[in-house]
C-alpha cells in the first residue's frame, strides 16, 4: 500500500501525485521551503493532505534552525507560517494546521529550542494519524447513505491521496465496500490536473474497486440516463451556511444531481469548515496558470496566441448540497444550525 | 484562409483536423474508402461537414467505377450507401447528404454512366456551395440574438471546420462580429478530442476574434459568476420535439445555463432536423473507443487497467432550448409546431 505523506528520519517524504499513474516516485524533502513548493506544485494536493504537509513542513523548517534561540526559532514560526499560507489560498485545512502548529509552539514557552522542536515535530505526526482516524470515522458516518448496489460519481480525488490515508468521498465509499456493498465508481477524470483518470482511478483500481472513468463532461450525460445513484465529492473549504468550495466542476456535478434527482454528499472533516465564513462568496477562489488548460498531458492542444482561464475551484451553493459527512456525524440543512451542532458535539 | 473540404482534380481534399493546431495539413483522397476513413478517424467531424465529405466520397467513389454500366453502377450506389451510412450513427446530416446523392443517380436513368457520374460530382459541389450559403443565412437570422456587447459560451467546434465554411453556432458570432458587436468567445476545451481548445479556439484566433479557453468543467463556475451572457453550439440531430443531439457535454451546458437564466441557442440547418424522430431518446448515441478518454493529447494519462466509457453525444431536451437558429429563420417552444413551419417556408 502507498503512503500520501511520511515523516522519516527527520526528512518528509511525499508520492509524486504529478507522476501518478505512470511512476510511483517518493520525494525526500529536508528543508521547509522545498515543502512549500511540492504544495505549490501539487507533488501533494487535496485540503486534508495540504494540511499534513504544512504541519510537517513548519516541524521540518523548525528543526532546521533547531540550534537556535527561542527569540530566533520564535522569529522563523512567523516566517515558515507567512511561506506555507501563501503556497495554495483555497483549501482551508492549510490554515487550520498552521494555526495548529502555531498554538503548539506558543505552549512550548517555558521549553529550551529543541523541546520546542520536539513538541512541534510530535504535533505534525498527532495531526496525520488524527486524519486517518478521521477519515475513518467519516466513513463509519457516511456508509449508511449508500444503498447496498450502488453507482457513485465523483469528482477529482478525495482520496488517501489527498489524505493522510483512506479519504474522504473515497473513505465513504472504502467504508461501504468493507461492509460488503456493491459499490461501482464512475470517476470524472477532472480537468486539467486530471486527478480522477491519474489518481482516483489508480487508488480504486489498487483497492480492487470497480471504476470506470468518464470525461468531466459525460456526467450529466449518465446522470440525465439514470446510471448514477449518488455523487459524493470532498471540499476544499465550506462556509458556515453550508456552501461548498471543492475542485473546479464541482458545482456543474452538484446542479446536474439535482436536475436528476441524485442525492449530492460532501465528505470533509470538521477541519474543513471556516466558520469566520458566513457564506462561500467570500472564500478566495486560486486561479492557476492558464498553461495547464493549454496542456493536455504533456501535449501542448491550444494554439499558442489564445488566451486561457484556470480557477482551480469553484463554489456550490449549500441547496444543492443533500448532506455534509464529517467525522462528528452527517450534517444537514439547514447548515448554520446543523453544523454548529456538529462542532458542540465534537468539543 | 483554410478550406476545410475541396473537391480538387478529381480528388476530395481535406484539412487534417486530428492534426491542428500543431499542424496544418492537407489530405488527398482518391479513393471513397479512404473518405470514410477520414469521416470514421475524425480527419474531418462536424455534421455539416460530414454530410458534404460524404456527398463527395459517393461522388469519388462512383467516378472510380466510372467505365461500367448502369447496372453495376447502381450496385456500387448501394454498397458506397451503406459504407457511408456505417462511418458515424448520430449526425444525421450524413444520411441526409447520402439521400440526397441517391436521390441525384435516381434522377440520372435516361443518361450514359459518365453522365450520371458527372452529374454525382455536380450534386457533390452544390451540397456544398449550399451548406457555405445556408450558414451565411443562418448568421443573418442569429446575430439578432446577440447582444452589442456579449460574452458568449460555446461548446465543441460548430465552426468553419464543422461545416464547408463560416460555421453555425460560431457563423451567427461571425455575423455578429461583422455587424460591429463586441463578442468575447468563451470556448470549452470539449474533451476528450479537445474540438473547442485545438478547432475552435484555433478558428476563431486566425479570426482575429476574441477567445479565452476554458476546461469543460468551468464553464458552470464562469456561468454562475455572471460572466457569460448567452450559450450557442451546434448540433448533430435535432428531433421534431425540439430535443438536440450534439457533442457530450451540450447537455451539461444548456442544465448551467438554464441555473444562470443564461439563453441557450442552438444554430443548425434544416438537414439537421430529423423529421422521422418524435423525440430525442430515439437519437442512437455513438460510444467510441474508450481508449480515447484514457489518453490526453498524446499521454496516455489513466491506469491501464482502468475502464472506461466515451459516449461521444448527449441529448439536450428542447425545454433547455431557448432558440433554434436555421437558415430559414428561428424557431422557438413550441417546436413541434415552430419547426414545421420553418420547412414549410423554406420549401
Amino acid at each position: 500500500m502507498f503512503r500520501t505523506i511520511d515523516w522519516s528520519g527527520g526528512a518528509v517524504v511525499m508520492l509524486d501525485q504529478t507522476r501518478l499513474p505512470a511512476e510511483v516516485i517518493y520525494r525526500r524533502y529536508e528543508r521547509a521551503e522545498e515543502v512549500a513548493e511540492a504544495i505549490r506544485s501539487m507533488v501533494i494536493r487535496g485540503a486534508p493532505a495540504i494540511g499534513v504537509a504544512a504541519a510537517m513542513g513548519i516541524a521540518l523548517g523548525m528543526k532546521e534552525a533547531g540550534g537556535s534561540s527561542m527569540v530566533d526559532l520564535e522569529r522563523r514560526m512567523e516566517n515558515l507560517s507567512k511561506v506555507f499560507a501563501a503556497t495554495r489560498p483555497t483549501a482551508v485545512n492549510l490554515f487550520w494546521a498552521i494555526n495548529r502548529m502555531r498554538r503548539t509552539f506558543e505552549s512550548t514557552r517555558g521549553l529550551t529550542p529543541a523541546g520546542a522542536v520536539a513538541a512541534l515535530e510530535k504535533e505534525a505526526l498527532l495531526i496525520r494519524d488524527e486524519d486517518l482516524e478521521i477519515n475513518r470515522r467519516m466513513g463509519r458516518h457516511g456508509e449508511p447513505l449508500i444503498p447496498e448496489s450502488a453507482r457513485v460519481l465523483t469528482h477529482c480525488n478525495a482520496g488517501a491521496l489527498a489524505t493522510a490515508g483512506y479519504g474522504t468521498a473515497l473513505g465513504v465509499i472504502r467504508a461501504a465496500v468493507e461492509k460488503g456493498k456493491k459499490v461501482r465508481v464512475l470517476a470524472d477524470e477532472t480537468r486539467p490536473f486530471l486527478q480522477g483518470a491519474r489518481l482516483t482511478a489508480w487508488e480504486l483500481a489498487q483497492d480492487g474497486i470497480d471504476v470506470t472513468l468518464i470525461t468531466d463532461n459525460a456526467a450529466g450525460h449518465f446522470m440525465s440516463r439514470g446510471e448514477v445513484d449518488l455523487a459524493i465529492v470532498g471540499a476544499d473549504r465550506i462556509a458556515t451556511n453550508g456552501d461548498v468550495a471543492n475542485k473546479i466542476g464541482t458545482y456543474s456535478v452538484a446542479v446536474l444531481a439535482r436536475e436528476s434527482s441524485i442525492p449530492f454528499y460532501v465528505a470533509a472533516p470538521l477541519s474543513t469548515i471556516d466558520l469566520s465564513l458566513a457564506s462561500g462568496v467570500e472564500i478566495p477562489i486560486e486561479e492557476r496558470d492558464p498553461e495547464e488548460v493549454k496542456r493536455a498531458g504533456t501535449t501542448r492542444v491550444a494554439p499558442e496566441e489564445v488566451t486561457a482561464r484556470h480557477p482551480a475551484f469553484d463554489v456550490t451553493p449549500a441547496r444543492f448540497v443533500t448532506a455534509i459527512i464529517t467525522e462528528a456525524g452527517v450534517a444537514k440543512a439547514p447548515y448554520e444550525k446543523s453544523l454548529k451542532a456538529l462542532f458542540e458535539g465534537s468539543s
